[in-house]
Parts: structure tokens; C-alpha cells; sequence
């Protein structure tokens, strides 16, 4: 019966350095447009795969009353290349996650807990609107405007999921009011008035 | 102003038909290797991208003690092409999900409620366990072995996510003994002994 | 001599179906998540992979002075599956195409005729702006709030291409203001006054 | 016991439509640019995922000494969608397959029996030869220009395989001497003299 | 004419870096998720290309009767980001690759010598089964299991290809048993009986 | 109103090193099958996305009388990983951009000035030809041998762009008579006569 032994771990021997069904993300390496460089797998541990972030609520004692935990690859370096990755969403009452998008990937998102009202916006300009309580589950295309808000009187909790390790974040009036994008521009190429630019420009700490 | 809606009225009205961010399934037609044909997107309403079957507990007065409900592709049309599904897993004190491959997809779980054990075997043969607590994700790579066992007293549920929007099933011991795969061919590929795939051929309505 | 055509002849004749390095769009049938069916190879001609439309001026006598003229797979079936489109973009002195995304495909843009503010916004909240004059390209990674403005005094004409045959196109102002977005929803996920979002629907015919 | 053959076949009889690992063509159904649409799963039998030509010697009574026996998705239609095919080569003594690319596909040949002189040229105009016998694999990166060549005094036989189910294949002298490519146009596009153009076309059943 | 040469050779000098058709692996440099990174194109020659590894039959002097020899990225640096690489299959009479999977390939199997009877199960839980005769093909889907078995009374050889460089290799019999799989674990999320799995774990030398 | 800033900031400190919606090339860095690795986002300005070297006309005083200028991933870092790119042509009266293939990318050319001819071979052996007008588009697809020629009296640009950020160039007289490729391997593998094969390598350079 050795034999088998003997058999497969020549297999295994010589192609231990090939055989990766993963790629753990060495985050002090280089990227690159497929992720990050791999982790030696020989130095991966079962705690690579694994992130207990998303267990604690983020802090919503702000002004949109609302929280996102990301579990990303710069997190959780375990989902390098896995195409997949995660991220919590705590919603205060009253709470709001203003609109969004996500560059590299589509969303998925379960309600843990409460209510939650979710929309997002198609290229043909259509809104898909829909009031999900717990347990429903809602798809975002990628890179379309999405939100979502409490909609119920207690907190509520979202878990999502993303079809990249690294799904991007742009937050609409962070693009536009929370960096040095010049007033004038923002004005040309939103039809917003100036007034209105720069009041929001004042609260997110945006110049120009 | 009229002839900014103009502009982009014409712009939108000639391009409508290949504006399309999503394509929802429609499961009556054809299959393809990237998923199924697209719904009408004039026929899309936020419902097709809305799924609620997850909010219900799996019957889990079973002998494994656990249940698995789907979101895949198939239940849930909304998903095809976006390269993301997910699963819920309900799981009684006892209760064991067998070891089983997704050959499509990687997995990302959640755990919603209680403690889940949680593993996977690479192709370099190593094992990869942790015991997780409400609010830990874990990833498990495309193709490989896994398993999950309720780690508590209680009852378990996790949330799980795919980076497709068709993952696969394979379970192991349906693939092994419950279906007409003959007995003399099980033994010779796996080293089972005779009696050892005849009891769990009967256990599992297997033939052969 | 004969035995080579002979050959060939019936390698190419059995064959024939399937050597297909091309799939021109059957727009009359079904889309699908990598395109739309093939039209039937014997009735492709040149024709299907040449497109004229983009050598017509786009009508800019409108309030934004900028006009959009693309070649999608909807207007041009022979980029179905190949990666890559087009779209031509007039710039009327003061014309401006204001802020939009295109969620499927990145931008490469190569200004033919004039002088060109351009600007993206990354998910880390970076603005990047220059002014292109004939000749330059600049290349607008996917997902990402984009613009361009006429910044010389005469018409400015660039030709755009992308990395895909349908990249989407998501217009900001009119994903806010021209459709049935309830103005309370658009407000309290974009921080918006209400008078703003009134007067801009006012303008683009939204609606709610 | 039953109450695992009642949790499974519940979760296998809804989803069993979903549960597809493979998509065998249905080649009289429409392709895609991801391939053929599938064949219903019920009517899937082993014999789609077995193709036999390829144990038959092809025919290299011709003049090139050669033949080329492809099984490609549209003689083998259980390749479809899954990214490899394959395809027999025969060189009689003196035997050679002239220069082709494959569009759509990387390469890799085995040698089954006899010596073969395989050769490709790079995008920077490198050339890379090799004398292959029994046993020996080579690769060619995807669509470039490559040859074999009988090496040794007996027939030579090759099976190789491609990185994709519909690899194409373009021939070089059949795409500039055997149709109506105007022999003005190959020999401005080719250098080639006039005479030289027109010898071959002669031969190879060109026109114009 | 110099002035041709002049031309190209100004594109060629200044591009010579980015034009690169392959990426044959540097095994001592980091892996990717796309594989590993580039060899100097200056240092790359055709042997980078060429294996001779297969032409030597695998030692089946073992209680499988059977050897694996594998020509991956790993041991086969050309196909590095080529999507294709392969292996040589010898079965002696009575010999059988045991049930696997391979996580990231579909494989293709061409039988070179002898008989072999070949299977895979699907996610749907079917038996594809079928005897192979030299000249066979047979694909078997990705990330499903499947086996070779010896179906003659003569030595088998098969050679195989996959549709990636690193298809993986995950063998049932060492998931299980070869490893320090706890056996309880084992047992629970297979079914099988606490003998079984003990006398599997002192054959294949499994701890736990 | 500090309290968004917070959250924000919390946020994107903690994820900046992956959220990276771009990977601009370090062209020292090592190249990857997917890429080469990225630029610091520290160190990313407006200019890595900006290329001004399609602007200057390329010296078409040769005997082809036309002159290509690549921006690729070589030439322009800003591209990489976002699969796209683009070369100006200009073509002399009389001028010809004679055969060649990208074995990495489809391309669609856009007339900027004069009348060019166009054409491309299938592999179908099919021969799609047509004279273009300032302002027409047309599609190469992926790997497939094609040409443009001046078809007019005046100067001809264009500027085209491909489905890659690295599309590679191989040109069909400098991948037989620009090399070492030995004479009678050209000519055994080209069916060209001796005298043909050593008068183009003598223009062009070639050697064997």
C-alpha cells in the first residue's frame, strides 16, 4: 500500500508550488489588474479565509445615521482572485446609505435585520424601487446608482456581497462636494446651482 | 430646456434595445454558456430582482438535521449574467451540510445566527477548519470540498453568497450512492469497501 | 495540385458552422450576458462591420451644445462579442456633456477637432482634469463619473471608443431628475435641497 | 433515512434546470459569442461528451502529404463552453501544415507518433523551432502564425488541443490565393510579385 | 527599401516591451491570480515551449497501477497564461486514476493506447460512463469528479489537456484520508462508518 | 455634520490601498499574464491617463509610404488592465499598412482624414473589403489578417483602437522575410517559390 503513498507525493512533491486553488493576497506586495500577488502557500492559515469584522455594528452616531463595514480584499486578503468579496451595513432609524456605486462589480444584499428601502437606477433611466424586510434578498447590476434606507422604526443590519474581491466605491456626493473638484465644474456638468454646490461643498469639506 | 430632453430623448429612444445593464432570465428559453437569454427588458420589474424565499427556514426535521435553499439562477432570474447568487442554511443542533463542491463558483458565508464548524480540503491536501460565531464570513475556493456543522447548542443559519450566478452542487455522497453509478466502479475508484457502499447505497437510494 | 483544394475543401466544408470569428448581432433575437445570437454567417457581409453614422455632426443646437451619436451593438451589430465600440461626441462652443458613467466598459477618448476639458472621479475621491487638444487621447477607467467640456472657442469633435460592445451609459442629472425618482428619495439620498431637485425635474421632466 | 432523500430531491427538483455544469450545443439553435445554446439536460447523454473521429487516420494522399482532422464544438458539441477542443493531425513522409493562425486559441501539441518540426513566430518577429518527437508537447500562444512539418522518414501523428471550443483557423495561403481577394491588393498588401500571386492562385483555385 | 526597415523597426525598438504574445512563468517570482509573472522575453527561448516530460512513461508499479504525470504551469513554464496545459495518463492492466476533480479546468482526455473505461457524475447527480478506444476523446466538465480505469487486458496510456495552466487536482481518496482530516469530521460529513475510515486513514496514511 | 466626514474618512482610510479603480503599469515592474503590476495610487497623476504621441503625424517618408504610432500599454501605462488602447495610422498617397493580425484584440478603425481601403480575411476564407469615407468606422475582428490601404489622392488618417491594452502586432512580410526563419521552411510552409522567398528577405533584412 505504500506505493500509492509513494505514488502521489511525488505527484504532490513536485507540484506543491502549482497546485494553488487560491491566492491569499500578500498586501505588501504589488497589485496588479487581476489582484495582488499571492501569498507564499505554504505561510497560509485556515484565519486567511476567514474575517470576523463584519460581526460588529458599525458606528451610526453620525449625520446619515448609517455605517458600512468593508470586507474587501484590502480586509480580508483571503478572496484574492476569488472573485467575491463582502461588506455589513448598519442603518440607524432614520438612516440613509446615499447613493452609490460600485465600478467593478454587482451587489447582492440580505437583510439581516429590519427594513430596509433600496432602490437603483438603470442606463435606460428606469428606478427599480422595492421595501425589503428580513430574510429578502436584492440584486444590484453593476456600476449603477444604487441607495439604501432604513425603512423601518428600529435599526436594521444588511449583509452584502459583491462579484469581485475589490468591487470599488463611489459615493455620489463625495465625488461631487467632498474633494478639490472645482465649484465652476461641478456647476457645468451637474446643472446644480451654486448656492446648492457649495452649501454641500461646506458639510463634506470639499474646496474649490 | 426642451432641447436637452431632445438630445437625449433621441439618444435614449435609439438605443434602448442594447441599453441593457442587466438581463434578467427568461427561464422558458434557451440556455447559453453565459447564462440564459434575457427577459424583455420592457417586461423587468424591481420584482425580478427581488427574492424573498431566503427569509424562510429550511425544514430541517431531517435525518442530516439541515436544509439548504437556493437563490441561484434558476430561482431567482434577476441574477443571470451578473456573476453573484446566493443560498440559505438553516441548520438544527446536529446538523451537518455533507461534503460537497460548487465546480462553478467561490463561496462566501455568513453566519446570521449561532455557531457553524466550517472547513475545506485544497489540492495540496491540506485542511482548512474553524469554528465560526455570528457575524464571521468565511471563503471557501471554486471546486474544492467543503462542509459546514452546527457548532452549538442551538439552531444555526448562515447566508451564503457565489461568485456566479449559477454555482453548481456536486454532494459527495449523492455523487458516490444515490444514483445508478455501479457499485464494483465506486469501490474500484475509492477504496471503499463492498459493504460500506451497499449500506449507504441503500441509506441514499442508490442502484447498481 | 487538386488534392490540396480537396482537402481543404472538405476540412472547410464540414466545418463551415463553426469557423466563426465573428458574431454579428441578430438584433431581432434574443440578447444574452455575452451578446446577442449570431446572425447566420452566409448572410454576413462587409456591410455588417461598417458603420457610417459617426461621420455625421450631431445636432448641438440644444441647451448642454453637445450631442452623443453612438455605435453600440444596437446601432452596430458587427462589434456583437468583439470587446469594443464607438460613439462620436460634438462640442459646440460652451457645449458640455455633463457627467455620466458607463458601467460596462472603460473609455478611450482622442479628441479630432478642438480643445477639451475632460475629467474622471476615482472611488478613492481623486479628481483628474486636463485639457486635451487635438490629437491627445486620455482613457476613463471603468465605472467612474466622467465629463467633457468644450474648453476652446470653436467646435470640438473627439471619437470615443470602449471595451465593450454595449458599455451602458448612465447620465447623472437624468438618473436623478428625468424620470419618477420621488423627490423625497433623491433628497434624502443625495443631500439635495428640495428646491433644487424640483427645479431640475422642472427642467429634464421628472416626475414624483 | 428518507428524510435525506426527501431534503435533496426537494432541492434537486426545483433546481435540477439550474443545475447544469455543461452546455452541449445545440447546433441548430443560434450561436453566441459565448457559444452554442445548450441542449436540453434531459436529452444529454454520454455520447455527447465522446467524439471517435479522431482515432481515424485522415486522408494525406494530397499534395501537401497532410490532413487535418478538427474536432471543434461543431463536430464535437460537449466542448461547448467549456474552453478546450482538440483536433488530429497526420504528416506522410514529406507531409506539412502550412502556416496558419488560430484566432481564437492558444495551442498544444502531442506528439503520437514520429518526429515533427514545429515552429511559431512572435509579435516581435522572433522565431521559435523545435524538432518534437514521440512524446514531446509544445505550446503556441494564441493567434500566431505557426507550422509542423513531417520531420522524419515515417508518418507523423499529432493530437492537439486548443484553449477554447471553437479555436477558428486561418490558413495562410488560403486566405491570400484560394478566393477573390484581388491579386492587386494581396501583392500591394504583400509584397509578393505578380507572378508569384498568380501561381498560387492558380493552384489553390483563387480569383481576381 | 531601407526605409521599411527604417519604419518598422523604429515600431518595433520602441515597443519591443509591451509586445508580448506570451508569458512564460518565472517559477521563483510571485504568482497572481492570472498566473505567474513574466520570464525576460530576452531570456525566453523555444525550449520554454517544449516538454519532454510526457514522452516518459509514469511508474506504475504501484497498488494503483497507475501514474499521473503532470505538465502544468508549474512544471511547464510556456503555458503560463495560455489556458491550456496537460498530463500523461499510464494505466497498467488493472490500473485506475481514482476518483478527483479538477477545481479550475475542464479537462479532455485522448486515449493513445489501450482501453479505458472513463466517468463523471454531474451536479444533477448523473453517471456519464462510457469505454474509450485509442483514438477516443472524452471532456469532462469542470470541477465535477471523475475517474480512468484500465478497461483492457493491455497497458493504457492517455494524454489529457485542460483549459487552464493550473487546472488543480483535488484526489477524493486523499481529501479524505491522507490528511489530518479529523476522522469524527470525516465521518460526519460523509456518512461513512468509523471502520471504514480508519482503515482508509492507515492505508493512505491519514492522521486524527 | 463632521460625523459623515468621519464615517467617510474611516472608511476610505481604511480600505485606499484597495480601492483602486485603475492599475497604471510600472513598466519596471514585472509584467503578468493579466498585466503589468501597478503604479502606487500615491503616485497616479491626471498625465498616466493622458497620451499626447497620437497628435504628431508619423513619418510616412518610407517605401510603404505610411507610418504606424502605438499607444499600448508600453506606451501608455495609463491603459493597463482596462482593456483598451489605441495607434494612429497615417498613410501617404499611395500608402498601405500591408497585412498583418493583433493576435490579442479586435480593432475598429475610424477615419479621421481621406478615403482608405479596408480589409480582413475569415477563417472561413471569406474576404470583407471596403473603401472608407473621414468619418466611417469598421471592425477587425480578434486575430484575423487585414490591411489598409490609401484609397484616395490626399494624406489618409485614422486612429484606431483595440479590445486590449496590449493587442500585440504581428505583421505578416516581417514574421517570413524580416528574420532567421530559414528559407526552406518559409517556403515549404508557404508554398512560395525560392526566388520570391530570398528577394523579399533581401529588402527586408532577413536572414537563413
Amino acid at each position: 500500500m505504500l506505493h500509492i503513498l509513494f505514488l502521489f507525493s511525488l505527484l504532490f512533491s513536485s507540484s506543491h508550488a502549482s497546485v494553488q486553488d487560491f491566492c491569499v493576497a500578500n498586501l505588501k506586495g504589488p497589485d496588479t489588474p487581476a489582484g495582488y500577488t499571492c501569498k507564499s502557500p505554504a505561510k497560509v492559515t485556515v484565519k486567511d479565509f476567514v474575517f470576523s469584522g463584519l460581526g460588529v455594528a458599525g458606528n451610526t452616531t453620525n449625520i446619515i445615521k448609517a455605517a458600512v463595514t468593508p470586507a474587501f480584499v484590502g480586509q480580508f486578503p483571503g478572496v484574492n482572485g476569488l472573485g467575491i468579496s463582502a461588506a455589513r451595513l448598519d442603518l440607524a432609524p432614520g438612516g440613509v446609505v446615499p447613493l452609490h456605486t460600485h465600478p467593478g462589480a454587482s451587489e447582492l444584499l440580505f437583510v439581516v435585520h429590519g427594513k430596509i428601502l433600496a432602490g437603483f437606477i438603470s442606463s435606460a433611466n428606469d428606478v427599480y424601487l422595492m421595501t425589503l424586510k428580513r430574510g429578502d434578498i436584492m440584486v444590484f447590476p453593476q456600476g449603477l446608482l444604487h441607495f439604501q434606507i432604513n425603512a423601518g422604526g428600529s435599526k436594521a443590519i444588511a449583509v452584502v456581497s459583491f462579484s469581485s474581491a475589490n468591487p470599488g466605491l463611489q459615493i455620489l456626493d463625495f465625488a461631487l462636494f467632498a474633494n478639490n473638484f472645482p465649484s465652476p465644474l461641478v456647476e457645468k456638468t451637474t446643472f446644480l446651482d451654486d448656492a446648492q454646490v457649495k452649501k454641500l461643498k461646506a458639510v463634506l469639506g470639499g474646496t474649490g
